[in-house]
C-alpha cells in the first residue's frame, strides 16, 4: 500500500495568557507513513482512535526550563496526553495485534514504538464507545473516583462542594458524593451545564458566573468537604464557608493557568478551621484503586448509573480549539477528539 | 485582713492594625479583694502567678460580630489566655488549697470561680519554674510535639523548615526536628536568635530579614516538612521550595495578623508537587498526646535535654507591650507575664 499522510498536532510557541489555535499549536499533514511496510524494529504500529483534551495540558505548555509536575511539550513536535489506539501489527513480545492500547498517545495518526510502558491493554468487556476510556472510564474517572475514595472521608449527612461539576471529573464527584450519602453544591459556568449537575443528583447546583459563590456557600454550608478545580477567588470563598475539620481535595486551580493569580484572603482559615488540603496528581495515587476502579466503574457507565458526558470534536486538526475550549469551559461534557472510528 | 487591690488588664478597643498597648488594652486598678473573707460560694479562690503572652491573642481581639476558632474579648472586661495559679481557698469538692492549677485564665491577679473545666492540676515533680508551664511544658510545647508527631510523618535524612525558629513553639520545632534525624533549616528575625536556633541544633539558620528565604530554601532544600508559623511571602517561598509530597504544619500566620494579606504566586504548588497542608488548633489535637507528653517533656527540660528561653515581664500593667512585642518579634524567648512569685 502506498504511504498516506501521518497528521499531527505539533506544539508551536508558548503562550503568554490563553493558547492560540493555529499558533500555540497547529496541525501538519507533512509527514507520511506506509503501514504495511514501515518497519517495526521489534516495536508495534499503533493506530491512534481517540485523543483526551485536559485543562493540566496548558502546564505543558511552558518553557523547557521550568519545571513542574508534568513533563513540558517541545517545540516543533508533536503534543502529547491520553488517548486509546489499536495495534495494527507487532513485532513486540507483549503487545499483539488487534489489541486495545490506553495510556500516553502523540497527538498524530499513527505511531511505531518498542516501549509500552506507558500503555495498558482495555479489555472493554461492557462495549463503551473508547471515547470513554478516557473520560469517565479514564484518566478523569480515574481522578474523581480515587481522590474521593483517599481524601474526602465522607461521611453521610455531610455538605460537599463540587467545581467544574458538569466537567469530566466534576460530573463523576457529584455521583460519588451522593452515592456517599452527602449533600451537594455544585457550580459551573452555563445554565446548560447546571441542568446537567442537577441530572446527576445535584442538591444545589449554580452558575458561578452569575451567582455569587460565596452567598451560595454562606446560605448552603458550611462545606465538609471542597473538590477545587478552580482555585483563585472561589477557593477563598471554600476557606470562608468551611466548616470546622474541613477536608480541601486539591485537583486543579484552572483559574490561574491563564491569568495572574488572585489575592486569597481567607488563607489563614487553614489554621482556624483545622482544614487539611491534599493536593495529587492521580497518577501517584491511582494504583491503590486501580482494581475496585476497574471492577466498578465501567460497569456502573455501561448500566447507567454513573452518567458522563461527552463533548466529541472529530479530526486531529480540531485540538488546539479543543484546549482553549477547556481552558475557557466552554466544551460540554468531557471532551475528546476522535481521530479515527477503529 | 482590708481588701486588696485586684489588678487586671482589659480590653480596650478593637485594634485595625498592630495592638496599641494603652489603648487597645488598659491596665485597671480599680478593684478590691478581700483575700480572706470574700465569698466562695461553693467555688475557689486562684492567685495568678504567671500568664502566658501568644500571638493567637490578636485574633481574640476582633469585633464581636466576627466569629473564629477563639472566643473573641469583650470590651471592658479582663482579656484571658494560659496561665497557672495557686489556689487560696477552696469550697470545691475537688479543687484543693495549695495546688497549681494550668489552664485558661483571666489576666488578673486574683479569681474567685466555681468552674474548674478549663483547669488543671500541675503536679510539677520536676520543680521546674511555674513560667515553663506556659511555655516548654505548656500550650506552646504541646502545639509543637502534637502537631510534630501527627502531621510531619518525619523520616531520618529529610529536611525540614522551620519558622519563627527561636520562638517558644519554634524552637521546640527544631529540636524535636533533630531528635528524628533531619535535617533542618529555621528562621527567624535577629542575628541574636539565629545564634540560639544554633545552639538548638538547626543546621541552616538565617535572619529572614537579611537573608532572602526563596534562595535559601533552594540553596538548601527542597523542603520534605514545613512548619509555618508565618504565612505569605515565605509561604510562597516555601510552595516554591517544596519537594514532592512535601507536609505543610500550618501552625500560623503571623504575617497576615495585623497586616493585609500577600499574593500567593505558587498556591498551584499544592496540586503539582501533591503537597498535604494540615492546619491545626493544638487544643483539638492534644489529647492524643498528652499522656507522651507529660512524660517525657517536663523532665527533658529539667535534665537540659530539650532548651528553652524564656522572655520574663514582671507585671499585668505591661501585658500591652509585651503583646505588641511577640507580635511585632522584637520578644526573645517565650514571652511570660509574671504576676506573682508564689
Amino acid at each position: 500500500m502506498a504511504p498516506i499522510t501521518n497528521g499531527r498536532h505539533l506544539f508551536n510557541e508558548v503562550p503568554t495568557g490563553y493558547p492560540i489555535p493555529g499558533r500555540t499549536t497547529v496541525y501538519d499533514a507533512s509527514q507520511t507513513i506506509d503501514l504495511d511496510c514501515a518497519p517495526l524494529d521489534g516495536g508495534f504500529l499503533l493506530k491512534t482512535l481517540v485523543l483526551s483534551i485536559d485543562p493540566y495540558m496548558r502546564g505543558r505548555m511552558r518553557d523547557l526550563s521550568k519545571t513542574s509536575y508534568s513533563a513540558p511539550y517541545e517545540l516543533g513536535k508533536p503534543i502529547f496526553g491520553f488517548g486509546v489506539g489499536v495495534v495494527l501489527r507487532s513485532e513486540h513480545p507483549t503487545i499483539k495485534a488487534g489489541s486495545h492500547l490506553y495510556g500516553i498517545f502523540l497527538f498524530q495518526e499513527y505511531t511505531i514504538q518498542s516501549d509500552a510502558k506507558w500503555l495498558e491493554v482495555v479489555e472493554n468487556k461492557e462495549k463503551l464507545p473508547w471515547s470513554v476510556y478516557v473520560g469517565a472510564a479514564g484518566m478523569p474517572g480515574q481522578t474523581a473516583y480515587s481522590a474521593w475514595k483517599k481524601f474526602a472521608q465522607a461521611k453521610r449527612g455531610e455538605i460537599v462542594f463540587v467545581t467544574t461539576g458538569a466537567g469530566a471529573v466534576g460530573s463523576q464527584v457529584i455521583q460519588l458524593a451522593k452515592r456517599d450519602g452527602l449533600r451537594v453544591i455544585a457550580s459551573a459556568g452555563s445554565e446548560d451545564k447546571v441542568q446537567f449537575m442537577k441530572e446527576l443528583g445535584a442538591d444545589v447546583a449554580f452558575n458561578y458566573k452569575t451567582t455569587n459563590t460565596l452567598e451560595v456557600l454562606q446560605k448552603e454550608g458550611p462545606i465538609d468537604v471542597y473538590w477545587d478545580n478552580v482555585g483563585g477567588e472561589t477557593l477563598d470563598a471554600a476557606f470562608e464557608a468551611a466548616a470546622k475539620h474541613a477536608r480541601f481535595i486539591e485537583c486543579g486551580m484552572i483559574s490561574s493557568y491563564n491569568t495572574a493569580p488572585y489575592l486569597l484572603k481567607n488563607m489563614m482559615n487553614v489554621v482556624s478551621k483545622e482544614i487539611k488540603m491534599s493536593g495529587f496528581i492521580v497518577t501517584s495515587i491511582f494504583s491503590e484503586f486501580k482494581e475496585t476502579f476497574y471492577t466498578e466503574i465501567p460497569a456502573m457507565l455501561a448500566n447507567g448509573q454513573l452518567k458522563y458526558r461527552e463533548d466529541i470534536t472529530r479530526g486531529l486538526e480540531h485540538v488546539g480549539e479543543a484546549i482553549l475550549a477547556v481552558l475557557k469551559g466552554t466544551n460540554v461534557g468531557k471532551s475528546v477528539i476522535v481521530v479515527a472510528d477503529h
